[in-house]
C-alpha cells in the first residue's frame, strides 16, 4: 500500500532591510531543504516601516538571479506590500508558511510595532498563512548569522512537521548575538514593556536651518523573568507568540460597565 | 475656602492626512475650548503608514499660524514621528492627552493596524499619554465633520472628567457618515475581523513595463453584534478600547504546554 506523500510546503520569504541583506540570504539558506522557496522582498532597507502599505504609488516589482535555483522577486513595495504581491500577482495562492527577516538587529518588546520585519509576518497572518518573523541581535551589515540559520532550521522544521498549525500563527523570534554553544534554549515569552526614552539629536544644516535626528536610550520597565527581554539578556532566543486583535478586553468591559458615552 | 483650580489640560493633536487638511481643522474647534490644544502634524498625507518611523534621515518643523490662536507646528515626519517630537522638542513634557485625526475615512476592524491615525494614538499610549483616534467613514477631501465636532467634543470632554484615567488609555472611535440625527449613540465594540481581500490592478506604463496599483473589496468575517463593524453599519459610533501588548496570551500557553522548541 503506497503512503500519501505530503506536497512540499511552499515557504514565502521576505523581510525589511532588503534583498541583498546577509539576513534574507541566511533565512533561504537555513530553510532550503524543508519546502520550496519563493523569496519576494523589497529592493531598499525599510527597518521602522511598521504596517506601512502603499496605496498613493504603484508598485514595481522584477524577477532577480541572487539566490541560485531560488525564486526571488524585489519590490519597489513595503514589506507588507511585499507579502501582498506574492499571494497576488506571484504565487497565485497562499503559502504554507511565510517567514521574514532574519532581521539585522532585535525586535523584542515593544519594537514589535515598529518592526518592519514583524509587519510583514503579521500581514501575512492576518491573510491566514501561518508566520514567523526572526531577527538577530546585531544591527551589523556584515552580522554572524551561523547560529541563527541552526535555530531557524530547528524552529521552522517543527512547525512544519505540526499535525495542525492556526492558520494565524504568528511568533516573534529573536535570537541573541551570541555563538550557538552559548545559547541556553529556545524561551516562550511575552512581549516586555520596554521602550525607547527618545531625544531627538537636533543640528543645524549648511543653509543654517535645523534638523533633527531621532535618537533614545532604551529602558525596560518590566522585570518580569517571564518576558522576552529577560530571556535575551539570559542567552535564550525568545519566541513571543502575536496576535493582531488590539482589542483591550479590560478596558472594554470596565467603559461598558461605565457611565461613559451614554 | 478656596476651591483648587485644576490646571488647563494640554492636548497635542496630530493626524495622517496632513496638518492643511480640513479634518485635523475639525478636530481642533471641536475640543478649543477644553484646554490648551498644540497642533504638531506631518505636512504631507500620510495615509497608510503604519507605525512607521523615519531612522534613515532627519527630520523638519516649521511653525505654522493656520489655525487662528493655536500653536501649530508641520514636520517632514510620519505621525509617530510627529507624537515624538511633540514631546521632546515642542511641548517638553507629556500632553495629558493626545487626539489623532479626524480621519478622512474608516479605520475600524483590522485597518486600525495600517492607520497612520492610530498608529500616532498609539505611540502617545506608549508614552504614558491617554490617546484616541477618530475616523469619519468618509474619504472625500471636503467631507461633512458637523456631526463628528459634536461627538468628539462629547467623547474627549467625558475622558478629561474622569477623575482617574488609565495613563495608557487608548480608543479608537470611528464615525459613520450620517447626519447627528441618525446616530443612534456609541457603542463600545471589539475590533472586527474583516480585511480587504487584495487584488492588484495591474498596468503598463509608456515605457512598456509592468506596474501595479493596490486595490481590494472589503469582507467582514466577524458576524457578532459586538464589532465595531457592526456598530458602524447600525448608525452605531463605534468605541474600541485599544491595547499594544500584542502577546497571544492563548496560544502562549499553548505552546508551553506543548513539546514545542524543547
Amino acid at each position: 500500500m503506497a503512503i500519501a506523500q505530503k506536497k512540499e510546503p511552499i515557504i514565502l520569504i521576505t523581510n525589511d532591510d532588503d534583498i541583498t541583506s546577509k539576513g534574507i540570504r541566511s533565512l533561504v539558506e537555513a530553510v532550503k531543504g524543508l519546502g520550496k522557496v519563493v523569496v519576494v522582498a523589497p529592493d531598499k532597507p525599510q527597518s521602522g516601516m511598521g504596517h506601512a502599505i502603499t496605496i498613493g504609488s504603484p508598485l514595481r516589482m522584477n524577477k532577480l538571479n541572487i539566490f541560485g535555483d531560488v525564486e526571488a522577486w524585489q519590490t519597489s513595495g513595503t514589506p507588507v506590500d511585499c507579502v501582498k504581491l506574492a499571494v497576488d500577482k506571484i504565487l497565485h495562492r497562499k503559502p504554507d508558511i511565510c517567514l521574514s527577516g532574519i532581521n539585522h538587529g532585535a525586535n523584542h518588546s515593544i519594537n514589535v510595532i515598529y518592526s518592519g520585519t514583524m509587519s510583514a509576518a503579521m500581514e501575512a497572518s492576518i491573510e491566514g498563512i501561518p508566520s514567523i518573523g526572526f531577527s538577530l541581535m546585531d544591527y551589523k551589515f556584515d552580522a554572524d548569522f551561523d547560529a541563527s540559520k541552526e535555530i531557524v532550521h530547528k524552529i521552522v522544521s517543527e512547525i512544519l512537521r505540526m499535525k495542525k498549525v492556526d492558520k494565524h500563527l504568528l511568533l516573534n523570534v529573536n535570537i541573541p548575538a551570541v555563538p550557538m554553544k552559548k545559547i541556553k534554549g529556545i524561551k516562550i515569552c511575552k512581549q516586555s514593556y520596554a521602550k525607547y526614552d527618545e531625544a531627538f539629536d537636533e543640528r543645524i544644516d549648511p543653509q543654517g536651518k535645523k534638523y533633527f535626528w531621532l535618537t533614545g536610550i532604551f529602558k525596560n520597565f518590566d522585570k518580569g523573568k517571564d518576558t522576552d527581554v529577560w530571556a535575551l539578556k539570559n542567552n535564550y532566543v525568545s519566541v513571543v507568540p502575536v496576535q493582531f486583535d488590539l482589542t483591550n478586553y479590560t478596558l472594554k468591559t470596565q467603559l461598558e460597565k461605565s457611565n461613559l458615552f451614554k
